[in-house]
């Protein structure tokens, strides 16, 4: 179902909580899993744990760093508990799940870090959003398949909801129109030198970023292509 | 915090599942629990899993049956996977959540059955309500202490959502420089013929619209200048 979706274990201690997790992933209709540097696995123990999820387990895919268990053009997303100190814009789990939602045609690294020290900086700084999730106590912290769980069953449930007839119909862009657009803009930047090789990532996850955020309507996104042509119609070309 | 929950776990197997159950409390506030014949308690392993949140599990009550356990004038809820057909009430998770906050007043049992076969019929028939978390899955169900966790987070969150100033105090542009950001543009497009003294008004108020929906961050408004200032470098001037 969230074919989309590579959720990603980070230096995960107990193999039980990787079979934890593919349970929490299966029963909310996940099966994307990546582990890095996962001490130990495959494991019985891990096994014993996914509970008719095993498949999940049998296909997740093994990686030696971070970086290379992100797939490429993926929004990525970390979980971290609630007092880290980066630079990266943040969501709440709820406001995650929407976007997911209205934004499906994108895929998503959802990354959890290591049981007791979580995500680290450098990890972090590999991230386009941060997610905390809510707790009470300051004292007792989330299990890493609880945390997983709550964001299955949160993106399950904002994806189940029948349209509610309620929020303003808007005729929103799809992501096939953004796509367009944004592939114009980078085009014309190219032209004016503003995008190169080495910065090519990042300014697209940038724009992405910016433009998703206005939730754009079918007449903005008109509006934005006919500023681009009339700009393209101006440009010197070298 | 949740003083008016009391967690029951009816006929528990796995002494780990206890602790997870008592963590999955603790996090979010609640520290009431009660046992139903559990197949083994205390348990080093139930404490190894509690993380912080042994306390609870050093107070829970033990019963040789439901009907004991539940604590009297209390409005009892029972948990049980979607195929059950008895005669009572059911509700969604989110349903319970509301209705345990607008009625603040009453206390209430939140009863879990056995990890493998659930609730008994003899022991839905002593709840109030049903509740049955959806899932996406037919061939795997939820984890106990996931469904202990999904109901406290649930609970918690609909007790705890205080307007949020927008939380992520982020470094949002100012307006002053999201309006000079809007003069350049407007400017930009005055030069491509694409703005003109017909549709000036309109369109300022649009890109006002769009790119204040957009809530730019300070780095995003200067990425936008970058853009804006190499295509004015290119453009043709009549």
């Amino acid at each position: 179902m969230f074919e989309n979706i590579n959720i990603v274990l980070v230096n995960t201690s107990h193999p039980g909580n990787i079979g934890s997790v593919a349970r929490a992933m299966g029963v909310m209709g996940f099966n994307k899993l990546s582990l890095v540097n996962p001490k130990e696995f495959p494991s019985s123990h891990a096994d014993a744990l996914s509970v008719g999820c095993k498949n999940i387990l049998d296909h997740a895919n093994v990686y030696n760093s971070l970086s290379n268990a992100l797939e490429k053009n993926m929004i990525t997303v970390g979980f971290s508990a609630r007092d880290r100190k980066v630079p990266l814009p943040s969501m709440s789990l709820d406001e995650l799940a929407t976007y997911i939602k209205s934004n499906n045609s994108y895929t998503y690294n959802i990354v959890f870090g290591n049981e007791r020290t979580g995500l680290t900086n450098d990890d972090l700084h590999q991230c386009d959003y941060l997610v905390n999730i809510e707790t009470h106590s300051t004292t007792s912290s989330l299990n890493l398949s609880a945390a997983v769980q709550l964001f299955t069953y949160q993106l399950f449930l904002t994806n189940n909801i029948k349209k509610k007839p309620n929020t303003s119909v808007k005729d929103l862009a799809t992501s096939k129109e953004r796509d367009y657009y944004y592939s114009e803009l980078i085009s014309i930047l190219e032209d004016t030198g503003f995008v190169n090789d080495k910065n090519y990532k990042s300014l697209l996850k940038k724009i992405h970023i910016i433009f998703n955020k206005a939730m754009l309507e079918k007449d903005e996104i008109n509006i934005l292509h006919g500023m681009l042509a009339s700009i393209r119609k101006k440009l010197i070309v070298d």
